[in-house]
């Protein structure tokens, strides 16, 4: 009985994930104004009525696939923590995920979190959960920044690098999401987010 | 009679550019759902149907709305360029109109421009219009940042500074249109885009 639970329990949330892929796809398809729950259905091939069934209403679907995002961000993020560190170019993995949000599925999550962001000017719920994950990523990534840099361990130091280069990784997702290709490489990228850490540091220095 | 056609010419322009104000409101405040003809001509204190007198379809609304914030920024950045330079803190005017976007009239032009930004994803023409525009600040950018370093003068330096300089501010955008405030006044600002635009250089410099 509990093993049969634990089974349903895995599946609904199975479903639940499905869903929001697919929210995610119609979101940056058609915007938060396209976004319907029938479209959903017709986009993960689910019966009519499935996403109604898990998420009976707007605010509640546009939550879930809030929380997804979320979760694949940071995912992403932990790679960063977790791979070894590549001296060469300490930055290089970090602007490889980020460039992959220039096309395919990395675009349509990429369009999808701008739709979310402007969501939750609008709807209270949406903007906390958004302002719990945001809190969460900038802890991963200040701890990612030092990762990245060992020799660096200054707390205040690495707070400001970290503001610096996910401020402007913020920058590079606006850009792609809107089609502009300024920045359209990940190595050139890499370079850049290390030139932004060092100038923060040599300012401290210099302060 | 030449006289009374222009001056209904000029009469025409600023009800478009009221109607466009008014709808950079709505856009900010409802999000792209929530734009229709009948809320701008509320918004802006005008009898029903003005607004689809000035702009028969969204379409068209949109397109005005996107000209008019362009017209805002493309001042804004003329005015980086006019002011005279501020030797000790070359970026503060830079700085200090990027963080009028973070309350008030300027937070709902950021909030419109990110609308706009999603709805071209959508709208080839309003796709077109912005990428002309888009040409056209990076071009006054450069012309900033020019005007901001007077020692530099390496179109290639001044173009990857240029990138990265935008590319910052745009993320700094973004952060204040979700209401995080990781970066909160003009003056860290200032110092922040100083020193993307060093690091830059310095790179430069060494490859």
């Amino acid at each position: 009985m509990a093993a049969s639970n634990r089974s349903r329990r895995r599946n609904a949330d199975e479903r639940r994930r499905e869903l929001c892929d697919a929210a995610i796809q119609v979101l940056a398809e058609y915007g938060s104004r396209g976004l319907t729950h029938a479209q959903v259905d017709r986009y993960a091939r689910l019966p009519d009525g499935t996403t109604s069934y898990y998420y009976r209403t707007r605010a509640a679907l546009l939550h879930g696939v809030g929380k997804r995002v979320a979760e694949i961000d940071i995912a992403n993020l932990q790679s960063v923590i977790d791979a070894p560190l590549d001296l060469q170019s300490p930055f290089a993995r970090l602007a490889e995920l980020t460039m992959m949000q220039a096309d395919g599925r990395g675009l349509m999550l990429n369009r999808a979190r701008h739709e979310l962001l402007l969501g939750a000017v609008r709807d209270p719920d949406l903007a906390a959960t958004s302002q719990t994950f945001v809190a969460r990523m900038n802890a991963m990534a200040h701890e990612a920044i030092a990762h990245l840099q060992p020799g660096t361990d200054d707390p205040a130091l690495l707070d400001a690098q970290t503001t610096a280069v996910t401020t402007f990784i913020a920058g590079v997702f606006t850009r792609l999401a809107g089609g502009d290709r300024s920045i359209h490489e990940a190595e050139q990228l890499s370079r850049m987010l290390e030139a932004v850490a060092t100038a923060v540091s040599l300012q401290a220095q210099r302060t």
